[in-house]
This record gives structure tokens, C-alpha cells and sequence, in this order.
């Protein structure tokens, strides 16, 4: 069906339990405001991405960084490719005392599990992965083996995090350009260790939970990629999803029923490797140059194993096309003016192999 | 306590549900990237707010706009002071037919009630509020009448939309420069009216459900503001939300446990709008004309009555000084570099009367 064709649509996904607007009029909006430049940064490629005396993430300034944790390679003699180092400016903080551990009352739900206001002490770490020595290089500029690297550089230090018992939830994701909160240009990742479920990783859980009551399916095994699939590899599905919030949102979905990210092997992180890089780059071509996010949604550690069923780790990426507005923020619904049918297929079509 | 001497901890509200990690220290990073105008618009005042030939918002040009659905005053011998208009590129339209009413199997569970993925027709309203006929004042600008009367306004059309059986809920909301989304610089607000309750609605009582159950109280009337409030009115509270997602946010709270925003009656109006312009009048010289939104938050219409003791409706006030980056997109937990106790105790001091 051709966009023009196409009039509005709501949809909620089964994943999230989130509802979208889709509406293609709304594209067609003028605007008498200066809007932000889609590009957010400065442009990489010749020039623009040139290392930068000031940048402490660029090898050689090493000492100018928050203390490391581990290299990749981990030989000092010779030089890095990544590096995994404390946040300089953390959100929550190493440094200090974790909250307690609720008490189990008569077996009863935890403390912890009581609503209203809760306050505790901001325990916790925050990490920046330095993806690449060099200030030139984006993660899609590596080969398929070095965003392999990479993504196996979040595992090893998600494994570690999950060693604390006060650490619920890892939240692995990535910030390029202004627009889509980076203040560094350097390519880079950042993973927060929480010392509470994340709000959209419970309502997540309970959205597919009420799917597999229903219907004893996970929801992401599930998932109809006929039309809006992009790309596939032996082990994953690049998809856009049939209620993606955002304009050419795309989700990356391991095939086989995976609760955690952490868990992946080299093989399979080569194959994931190979296909975020291809759909950055088909971003980066198609899109010219977005600002983007990509987050990895994965389970909270030690979680029943009678959740497992229902959970399903993936990998999302959002483009920063348009701005929130206060109907989103009041409302946690999207209007979205791109039909994800429409978007996998402009994706789909670009090759870049 | 100084700002200089606060640690990092984290929040949980108890309206969302939603936890919030408070950093002072991050707002101390560096950044090697040009990020957005904090001020997104064309700067108000002298020049810049002219009234501009081509904005179909401005006196004269009404038939370059939608539909109108009301004005104010509405006999047309007198000039207008605000219109009530149909949206030229609505999200969700009115001239389609309603999805079909959920049928009620057995007494049972509505079937829409349903989880996983779900498509329904783009039924829906979606409205601008033009108000004022000058292109270059500001809401804040009009008097505590003429803020009453586009208040007023909100809950008649509202009143209007809560008729049409196929209507869950009316999203009211306000986007002031480009950085908050808005594409029109003449000062307006938008409602949407929708064929289902948003997510937000649905997750905001829940939890405010869950803390009744417990506790016997509404989370609202319990909101302990002794730290955090800016200013009172008779009717009115406004403050900085314990566990507030956004520097600088305030919630406007009425007094009285009331449900339903669109009762208000015109002396609570009067007053909300005197309340609402101070605010919005500090935000604006504390923070230098700040983009931002404002929500107003609701009961979903035809609520049961059982839900009406833990439903309580509130302004919402959200200036945009951050970008959202990928931990708040994946998680859905915010990251605050600013106390609320802080952020209410510079909002107090600036004498706006
Ligand atoms: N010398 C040094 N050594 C170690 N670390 C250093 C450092 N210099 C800077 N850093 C850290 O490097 C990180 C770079 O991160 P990003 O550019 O991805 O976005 P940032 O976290 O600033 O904020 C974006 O992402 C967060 C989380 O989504 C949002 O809260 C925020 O609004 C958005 O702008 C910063 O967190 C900074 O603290
Ligand atoms: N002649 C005319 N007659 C009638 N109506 C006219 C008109 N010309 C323009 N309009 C409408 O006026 C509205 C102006 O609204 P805003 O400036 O508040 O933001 P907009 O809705 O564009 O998008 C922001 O808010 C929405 C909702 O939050 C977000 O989805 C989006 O990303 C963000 O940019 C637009 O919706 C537009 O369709």
C-alpha cells in the first residue's frame, strides 16, 4: 500500500503494551519555527571527525578518563581497540553504600514491592565503552568483527555487574549525536547498573506476561516480521516493529527464545555484529546521518525461572527525526507519521553490502 | 541542604511509579558537541514576536485555517480573543468511523482489554486552541482572565469530546518553542481526544490505585510539599514533584480531590490561571525563556466510581533544558541533575507579582 493511500491508524504492540498514532498527514505539517538540525552534530567523515586534541576518550589521553576496568586486548604491550571505563560524571555512584535488601515478611511480597514514595541512596554504576581509539571512527566504520568486540565488551561487563547482589538491571545503550543526548563525539557506550527494576523494563515484563497468560506465546517469538522485516541472518531478525514509536525505529530480535543479552557467544555476536552494523549504516545512507539511540532490553538478573518463558532480549535502535511533543510526554502515546510497512521498505531496499 | 553538598539518590514517585536518579554532579560534564538552543524559538519580545503575515493563527487570516468549532466571545460582531479550531493535519480523524465498542463477553473482561498487538481505525479529534489573536503574546502575557477564559475554553471543548461515546480520554497539552516540539510560534495548545486510554493514564492509575489499597489515601491529596512548593492559592498548589523526571518541572495540584479537570468552574479557573501565568512567568525569567510543555492530566471519561477516591487531576509543567538520551528512552527512569528542593527554592524566590 503506498503512503499516500494510507490514512490514520492506532496500534499497540504486544511487547511494550504501547499505543501509536500512526497518521502520514501529519508529515505534511509546515512550520514557522527554526527546527533542530536533523544532523544534531558535526558531520563525521574528512574533517569534521578528526581527532581532537581535547577529546580524553582518544587514545593517547588516557590519563585524562575516569579509572579503567578492563581493555580489549587486555595485553598492555600492545595497543587498545576498546576500553571499558568508569563514568567520569556518574549518575549513581560505586562510591557509596547500597540500599538494603528489603525484608521478606512472612514470605510476604518485599518491602521494596510497596508503592508510593520511596527514596534511597544513589548506588549504583554507570560505565562508558569506549568503542574505538580513534576520534574519525564510528561504530559502523569498524568491521563486522569489531562491533563484535564491542558487543562483547558489554556482555563481559554486564557479567560483572550482575556479581553485585544489589544490582537489579543493566541498561546498555548508545548516544550519537547532539540531538539524541550525546555530549561526546567520540564513538562511545554507556551502561548504567541500576539498584531497581527500570519502570519500562517491569511494565515490559508485565505486557508479555499477560501475552503468554493468554496465549502461551512470547511475544517476540511471535512477532509477524513478514512485512516489515528488513534483513535476517542465521541468528537474527532485523525488523521494524508493527507499532514502532518512532519513524524507522528498528528492533534487532535473536530468533532463538533468549532471555539475556549477556549470555551471547562470539559466533553469535559476530552475526549481531554484522547486522547492526549493516542497519547503522542503512540509517546513516538513507537517513543522512541521524541522530540515534540504541538500547539493548534484556531481563533483570535472578529473576524467577518461571518468567524466563516470557522474556526475550532484543536490541533497539530509534532515529531522533522528530521532536516529543506534550501530547507524548502527557500521554506515553507516539504519533508516529511513517507506517512501519512503509519504513521496512525503504530500509530493506538500500543495499549495503 | 546546598546543592554542593548532595550525593546522588534516587526516587520513586507515587502518581507514575516512575524512579528518577538525582546527580548534581552531572551536570558538571563537559561537552565536545553543540547541543540545542536552550531557548529553541525565535526569543518573544520586541521584533522577533511581530505579527507575522503569514501565520494562519493571527487575526485576519482565519480562512487559512481548519474549521472552527468555537470562539471566544462568541458573538461574531465582537473580534475574537480565542478559537477553537479543527487541526488541518489531525493525528486522528474525526470523519472516520469510531472502532467498533468492545463487545462484554459473559460479564467478563472487555475484549479490548486484551494483550498484544491490536490495529484500530485513526478515529479520534485533534483541536488547536488558538489563544490569542496576537502573534506575539504569550500565554503569560494575557491577564488571570484571559488565562481563565483559555482554561475555560479546554474544559468546554472537552465537555464537548467527553459526548462522543468513542472517546476514552482528551490529552490537553501545550507546546511553547521548537525545542519542545512545537511547530507554530503563535501561542496555542492541542487537545486530542482518543479511541483508547493512554498508556500513561493507564500506568498513572494504576499506581495511584495500588497506593489506595494500601494506604487508604489518595497519592495527591497525601503529596507532602513542604519542601517543594513554589506557591498556594486558595484552590490551588503548585510545586516541585518529589521525584520530579525533569529539571525545574512543576505540578499545579488542586487543593480539593477533584477527578475531573473539565468541572472546573469559573472561579477555580480564575484562579488556576493566576497560578498557571506566575509559574509560567517565573520559568520563563529564572530560566530565560525556556522551551516547554504542559500537560493537564485526567480521569479517563465514565471512569467507575469505585476509581473516582484515588483519581485526582493535575497541570503538569515541563521545561525542556535536557536532552533525553538512550537510558531514559530504554528504561524509562530519568536522570534530574536538579533537586527538587532546590529547583522549588529558586522558583520561590523570584517575585513575579
Ligand atoms: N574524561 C572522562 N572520563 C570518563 N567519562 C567521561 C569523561 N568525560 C565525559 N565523560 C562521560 O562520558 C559520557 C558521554 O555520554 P553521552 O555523550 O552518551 O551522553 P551523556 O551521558 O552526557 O548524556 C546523555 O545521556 C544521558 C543518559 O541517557 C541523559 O541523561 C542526558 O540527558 C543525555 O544528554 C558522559 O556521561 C560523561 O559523564
Ligand atoms: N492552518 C492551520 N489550521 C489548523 N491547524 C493548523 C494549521 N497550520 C498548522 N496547524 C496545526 O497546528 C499545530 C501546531 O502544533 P504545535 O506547534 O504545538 O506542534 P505539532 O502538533 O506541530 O507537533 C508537536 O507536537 C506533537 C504532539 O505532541 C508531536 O507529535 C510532534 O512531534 C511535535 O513536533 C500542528 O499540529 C498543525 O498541524
Amino acid at each position: 500500500m503506498a503512503e499516500a493511500s494510507r490514512t490514520s491508524e492506532a496500534r499497540r504492540d504486544a511487547v511494550f503494551g504501547r499505543w501509536v498514532v500512526f497518521s502520514p498527514a501529519r508529515s505534511r505539517r509546515p512550520t514557522d519555527l527554526k527546527s533542530h538540525n536533523p544532523t544534531g552534530n558535526p558531520s563525521p567523515g574528512p574533517g569534521a571527525g578528526a581527532p581532537k586534541p581535547s577529546c580524553p576518550f582518544c587514545a593517547g589521553r588516557e590519563s585524562e578518563c575516569a579509572p579503567q576496568i578492563f581493555r580489549v586486548p587486555p595485553d598492555d604491550a600492545l595497543p587498545w581497540r576498546i576500553r571499558v571505563i568508569e563514568n567520569l560524571y556518574p549518575a549513581l555512584r560505586r562510591d557509596i553504600e547500597p540500599p538494603p535488601e528489603p525484608e521478606v515478611v512472612d514470605g510476604e511480597a518485599e518491602a521494596e514491592e510497596q508503592p508510593g514514595e520511596l527514596a534511597v541512596r544513589g548506588f549504583g554504576f554507570h560505565d562508558v565503552v569506549i568503542e574505538t581509539p580513534r576520534h574519525d571512527v564510528r561504530l559502523w566504520d569498524l568491521g563486522a568483527e569489531g562491533v563484535r568486540d564491542v558487543l562483547l565488551a558489554y556482555a563481559a561487563r554486564v557479567r560483572q555487574l550482575r556479581e553485585h547482589p544489589a544490582v537489579k538491571y543493566v541498561q546498555v545503550f548508545k548516544n550519537h549525536g547532539a540531538s539524541a543526548g550525546a555530549s561526546m563525539a567520540h564513538s562511545h557506550s554507556q551502561m548504567l547498573g541500576t539498584p531497581f527494576v527500570p519502570p519500562s523494563v517491569t511494565s515490559r515484563l508485565n505486557c508479555m506476561k499477560e501475552v503468554f497468560d493468554r496465549s502461551g506465546n512470547c511475544s517476540l517469538c511471535e512477532i509477524s516480521s513478514k512485512d516489515t522485516l528488513i534483513s535476517e541472518t542465521p541468528n537474527f531478525s532485523a525488523i521494524v516493529p508493527f507499532a514502532a514509536s518512532y519513524p524507522f525505529e528498528i528492533w534487532i530480535i535473536p530468533q532463538q527464545h533468549l532471555s539475556y543479552f549477556h549470555e551471547i557467544d562470539e559466533d553469535k555476536a559476530l552475526d549481531l555484529g554484522s547486522l547492526l552494523k549493516t542497519m547503522l549504516q542503512k540509517l546513516s545512507k538513507q537517513l543522512n546521518d541521524p541522530p540515534f539511540n540504541f538500547m539493548i532490553h534484556s531481563a533483570p538478573f535472578r529473576l524467577s525461572s518461571s518468567c524466563l518463558p516470557y522474556t526475550h532480549w532484543f536490541l533497539q535502535i530509534v532515529p531522533q527525526l522528530s521532536v516529543i511533543g506534550g501530547f507524548e510526554l502527557g500521554s506515553g502515546c507516539y504519533i508516529n507519521p511513517v507506517f512501519p510497512e512503509d519504513a521496512a521498505k525503504i530500509l530493506r531496499e538500500l543495499d549495503c553490502s
